[in-house]
């Protein structure tokens, strides 16, 4: 089964992949809109991709592309974000003298940095996978990468030190997609389930948000998530996204959305899906 | 008035440090950090930080970064994302090969690229300032940037094309932090204030959320944002962001925050201040 995520192999989301979909061919693409095109077109049977992240926040524009794709979320994984020090092989830590990384991974390990390589460079990058990529094909001396473990397989680097960030609460939620089918609203096991929802409040009315919790809170429905987006340029308007404990094909939460409906403007089920499970072991890849 | 922002000369972030604080000198900063560590220390009267854009979702490192330091939020603004076609003088659309920016701006221009550019290269870059600033030095022929219209001034580069988003909401909300005063809690003219706050919920009770949206809702005090953080790793454990209407030192939104200490745990007021403009315009540098 072809998966496909956007990033260079040995990316967070290769990973999210892997773990999600044991044996799966993971395909990887350029950009997150060839990955839907990929679900839509069913060159893939799935895609796996970032919804938020516990320290850079929600991914707005995945959700745009959600709501303009007709796919739907099969499933979600938490995954631990854990960074390492890559080199080629041979080089010691006292031999490192630039590191490279995305500059959220430089950000993420600066107590590390600062403590154990004070007089290195640090040079920022794209993405990590492709930090460790320049790293091992520029030969480079004394270079070094911040980049997950298994990069360090993917592109034959030595490990120099491991689980160097500093904020030890780093996960990276990930959503699978599927075309939709009604196979993929139903019930699997006894697994709890979440619905993802999508809909905009037409006017700033006060009490307007309020009234649409309600709708939950009357049921003893539990919230997940809730998030308000602005849309600027249309003061007043807002997007709201909320994930709802429970599957959409029981009454009780059919109920609660035909309520919804009748506060706000436009309603999107984005999926119903199994909760997902929080990954913080990595696997053997290759 | 020195005013400390996150970045390189001519990004983003310096662009709203100049439309908060005209005739201001802003200071660039390698790291988020070190523009807290600025404002605490009093080597800079303001910090400008990112705090959320419409495409990318809030910027929850620096809700951490709002959490650890004694500053006060006194003032944001909505700014305007527009890209440029940047390259060096006598260069023409079609000798552009390759076109260097942000991962996220070479996304946002694929239209532009695809219909203008079907040929040329897209190399990411760590930030859209670096990438003129690269463009401006390696003389690389048939080399582009995509960047904002002042990068061109302040790297001595020539605009090919303007305007080349294809999503016409792309905005960046910002911060201006400073140290905390009686007076920065000020109303100053008759603009309207919104407070800013976090809080956690201590335990995933149903309803929780919806009693703690209550406490504005039975006062008709509007709310500009909310949005839950989970906290991975503390199942049932979530941080809120509420942005609400009104002054913090009126008896009304002071009766409403004893309210909600009554049902929360930890309660921060991160800061009250007006009403930030939404900025279409860009200003002259230099």
């Amino acid at each position: 089964m072809k998966v496909s995520y956007q990033g260079a192999t040995g990316a967070f989301s290769e990973m999210a992949a892997r773990v999600m979909y044991a044996n799966s061919e993971p395909v990887a693409c350029p950009t997150m809109q060839s990955v839907f095109r990929h679900v839509t077109t069913g060159r893939a049977a799935r895609g796996v991709i970032p919804i938020e992240n516990s320290l850079f926040g929600s991914v707005h524009i995945n959700y745009d592309l959600l709501l303009k794709h007709r796919v739907r979320i099969t499933g979600e994984l938490m995954l631990r974000v854990r960074h390492c020090l890559l080199a080629a092989p041979g080089t010691s830590l006292a031999d490192v003298t630039r590191v490279l990384s995305h500059p959220q991974a430089l950000g993420q390990c600066e107590d590390f940095l600062r403590r154990t390589l004070p007089h290195a460079q640090t040079v920022p990058s794209y993405d990590t996978a492709g930090a460790a990529k320049l790293v091992a094909s520029a030969s480079v001396p004394g270079a070094a990468a911040i980049a997950a473990r298994h990069a360090a397989a993917e592109y034959g680097l030595a490990v120099l030190a491991e689980n160097i960030e500093s904020h030890d609460q780093n996960f990276t939620r990930f959503l699978a997609l599927a075309r939709p089918t009604a196979a993929n609203l139903q019930q699997i096991g006894d697994r709890p389930f979440k619905t993802s929802l999508a809909f905009d409040l037409k006017r700033n009315v006060p009490g307007a948000l309020f009234k649409s919790l309600a709708v939950f809170a009357l049921r003893d429905l539990d919230l997940h998530k809730i998030e308000s987006r602005p849309l600027v340029g249309s003061p007043g308007h807002y997007l709201f996204y909320l994930d709802v404990a429970g599957r959409v094909t029981t009454p009780l939460l059919q109920r609660a959305l035909d309520h919804l409906q009748e506060i706000t403007g436009k309603l999107r089920v984005l999926g119903s899906y199994p909760v997902g499970a929080v990954w913080d072991r990595y696997p053997a890849t290759k």
